[in-house]
């Protein structure tokens, strides 16, 4: 199941502990090798997203070992099977934990806390894997078929990548990628597809041969949730960087072999002015157009950088890095107009603007209860001017703020319209230039007709159009997650995602009528979460 | 003694442990909380500057506690007590330790890593004093002194700095700074001396007022080395950064007020391709007149960062880094034509040339045994153009090399001449400007005769004009350290670094004759160590 294996014959070396978290008053209840081995695992897989390796709290709180014992076993034990209001999901009611291992994770987090190994630079050389030499892949695209229109579709947790044609809806191949892989970016030429597991095994995805194939892989980070690819113009699909939760670094890499070339600790205080943060997890990773520049966010430490990796081919190898103090915890965003990246400061329900091309903080936006933008959505408004939205996790409401400061001064960055929404728990909102409608999922919503539901948004009228549940998923306890257009916007797709196991589909609707076409079945559409149209992802469309 | 007060109690809350170095095989020596107290305060003030606070090893060797006990209690005792020729002092001998303390030290070094605690910007906020706002402070010089030509010595042990004038020779004033003083620096107009400690009080000094006094002070470290001031036009006194041994981070300033702005961790991978370093000490900081940054050096990681601080009143704060790969263990170092930032490498036993305007690391040269420029010293050969020289610890020799790529490519960054010197043991080697000489101790010189000895190199010969032992030295066991010019390079001033709590002198000699013309004595003069004038120390004249 996981795949950071803790041994404590690991743990020689340097490693990070928390001494104050190891001064329970009460000796822990007991528990063997074997049995935090096997927690560690369930860990990794299900909580340390939300509360840390280290175990100090982010989206979610800190769990110290006084902090559990003093709680208690039985109201531990009833959290982690039934959940809590505030998200904590209820992993014994859904099935993936059995009541033994309830036990097990209350007795876990009753000890002390285990950290993981470091990474350093050559265990990370020696994951890497040239499969394929850039002199022996083809010259230009080897297929017939419309690969700018290819779509990525993650199968999360079968930890394999579908890439679909988007024209025929046929599916093209599937390949292994790590183990519940989180994102896919693709490089600005669009050829390759970069895929990173939540264990932070990284793939590079050929699209030009007959059939896309696996050219190199590596292994930066234990656990990772970000790739991005270097997009400004001269070095289009020079470099790329991995984002990683543990280790708290980010390593670039040669853009078409994945050689790895230089690591980069993100160990810093928390926004600047603060405590030193050992676990600063990179969130979110965008490359702009503005400079040759990464924007990568800081989940804990709460800063935006911004590296500039232009100058990696001199000698000393100088990276250039801005830090700017942002908020905590920095999650996801996206562009608007291309220039203005837009973060989730998750815990303080804001959204941050950070001008990439001045290099400077320039808003900080009150949204909802934890914005989860994705990357957004951008469109034109009559009235407000350019716009950028953002769905919440806890407010069923769509935030739509101005993001042209030049043209329409007084809407920039405000919140224009609160556009209320049915059901709380989105994820995702999406749009393309070509469609009238932004659409939102509620795919985290605790509501099982909410969960099986969408909403288009009408970008004429700001308002809800109208919301449907789509028919089949609810009874299947199928969540409806992730709009994505395909490259000219004609259709948008939204996945059904499904049980471990068991096949579900993914919907595509008439990108302008928003009627169902069709649905993508087969025994291989398990567990379909993002999905990555090539064009759109190469170009920042959305 | 020493100022790392290391009580179990406040290792609460995050700190760094070596997991690594608490598996030693058989149980070590017992120790009682108030030997280890003891022990610890030992540890700082004379073992943690060449072998780490977490004992990882830097120009020393790690001392890990499976280490220690391997070699056996007496073999370590005979060390310290004795020393070693590969520069390990001979405590005992010396009288620093008594054979009791040198017994504790061995049983200490084979207990566990005991890690200072960390230091939150809250605590370094709540160390800050502004004693005088700058609004009661003269606007014009009220002395009627030649204040740019004062000089600040660093009384060492006594943890104060003398001003003393430059054209009188008589005492302006004494202040109380940090514990071990160690370094001084002038702010680009020259009005205010920075002084930090080696327990990382951070002292700013303002010269206008009839007699120096202090106007504000902060302890952004628990360890410290380093301190420097704005330089670029349209910064000049803005800022001031403190470079930390420990915690590993470097800390921003107002440069008038010593109001702290922004920390910035230095845990970082060594070389950008290597193993986490989290003891990541901050060695030189100079700061450029080409771009409005510092030079920061990292000993352990072997990084030269160019820190950007041109935008730090934009919102979010944003600082610019450059982040380049230098090599093994930086220590300090000098500009040369105020252009290229040359720093020893001094377990390498080279010298790494960065240029600032590129930003980028143009040269590694090989040098003696443990280079040690100190800044070095710059003058114009007839033959190689433009050449800067270092000292080196360990060989008799001064390196001088050719440092005008643009005019005299052929001997740019090459070893133009190694000028043998009669003893090994230079700290300092230093010229100005109107001198014919450039002038070297030798302030470790295992021998008497050598530490109480200086040598004059002839710019026109580039070879050694001739040495001289300085009368009444050797007897009384003062060491000559650190040569320094006045204004305007008529005067030569040479430190005697005596026993702590036994006044000694400061030589003054004749700029271009290097007769002895005085010697500065008193009460207070009390282990001097080094001496900055003001002007040459502003405008950077080496």
């Amino acid at each position: 199941m996981g795949r950071i294996s803790i041994k404590v014959s690991r743990l020689v070396g340097l490693a990070i502990t928390l001494l104050g978290i190891s001064t329970a008053q009460t000796p822990p209840p007991s528990i063997t090798p074997a049995e935090i081995e096997q927690a560690s695992s369930i860990y990794f897989n299900r909580c340390s997203g939300c509360h840390g390796v280290t175990r100090k709290g982010a989206t979610g709180p800190t769990l110290s070992p006084e902090k559990i014992q003093q709680r208690g076993a039985p109201y531990i034990e009833a959290v982690i099977f039934g959940g809590l209001p505030g998200g904590m999901p209820d992993w014994g009611r859904q099935g993936v934990l059995n009541p033994d291992q309830v036990k097990l994770m209350v007795r876990f987090l009753m000890n002390e806390v285990v950290v993981p190994p470091q990474l350093s630079f050559s265990e990370i050389q020696k994951s890497w894997k040239l499969l394929v030499p850039p002199d022996k892949r083809p010259d230009k695209p080897l297929t017939k078929r419309n690969w700018e229109n290819y779509v990525g579709v993650i199968l999360r947790d079968a930890g394999k990548m579908a890439v679909v044609d988007g024209d025929t809806h046929e599916l093209v191949t599937i390949l292994n990628t790590g183990f519940a892989t989180h994102i896919l970016r693709s490089s600005k030429s669009g050829r390759y597809f970069y895929v990173i597991g939540r264990d932070g095994k990284t793939t590079l995805v050929d699209l030009w041969p007959e059939i896309p194939n696996t050219v190199a892989e590596v292994r930066p980070c234990l656990d990772a949730r970000s790739v991005e690819s270097s997009k400004y113009p001269g070095f289009v699909d020079r470099y790329a960087v991995a984002g990683c939760y543990w280790p708290s670094h980010f390593v670039i890499m040669d853009g078409i072999t994945l050689k790895p070339l230089k690591i980069v600790s993100t160990i810093s205080y928390a926004k600047g002015q603060g405590e030193l943060v050992t676990e600063s997890r990179v969130a979110a990773i965008v490359a702009s157009e503005y400079h040759p520049e990464w924007i990568i966010n800081l989940k804990e430490s709460g800063q935006t950088w911004l590296v500039d990796y232009s100058n990696l081919e001199k000698r000393g190898r100088p990276l250039g890095l801005t830090m700017i103090d942002a908020d905590l915890y920095l999650h996801d965003g996206g562009w608007a107009n291309k220039r203005y990246f837009i973060v989730a400061a998750n815990t303080q329900n804001k959204l941050i603007v950070i001008d990439t091309k001045t290099r400077e903080l320039v808003a900080k936006i009150p949204a909802g209860i934890r914005p989860h933008p994705g990357r957004g959505a951008n469109w034109v408004d009559p009235t407000y001017g350019p716009v950028w939205a953002t769905g919440n996790m806890g407010t069923p409401q769509l935030t739509v703020i101005g993001t042209d400061p030049e043209n329409h001064a007084g809407y920039a960055w405000k919140v224009v319209k609160n556009v209320e929404l049915p059901y709380t728990g989105t994820l995702f909102d999406k749009t393309h230039p070509n469609s009238p409608w932004v659409v939102v999922d509620f795919a985290i919503s605790p509501s099982p007709e909410g969960a099986a539901s969408l909403c288009a948004i009408s970008k004429a009228t700001l308002s809800v159009d109208h919301c449907w549940e789509v028919p089949g998923a609810k009874e299947a306890g199928i969540r409806m997650v992730h709009p994505e257009f395909t490259k000219d916007g004609k259709e948008m797709w939204v996945s059904g995602w499904g049980k471990p196991g068991v096949p579900s589909f993914i919907v595509v609707y008439d990108g302008r009528t928003l009627q169902e076409k069709l649905r993508i079945t087969g025994d291989w559409v398990l567990t379909p979460t993002g999905k990555f149209n090539v064009y759109n992802t190469a170009n920042d469309i959305y």
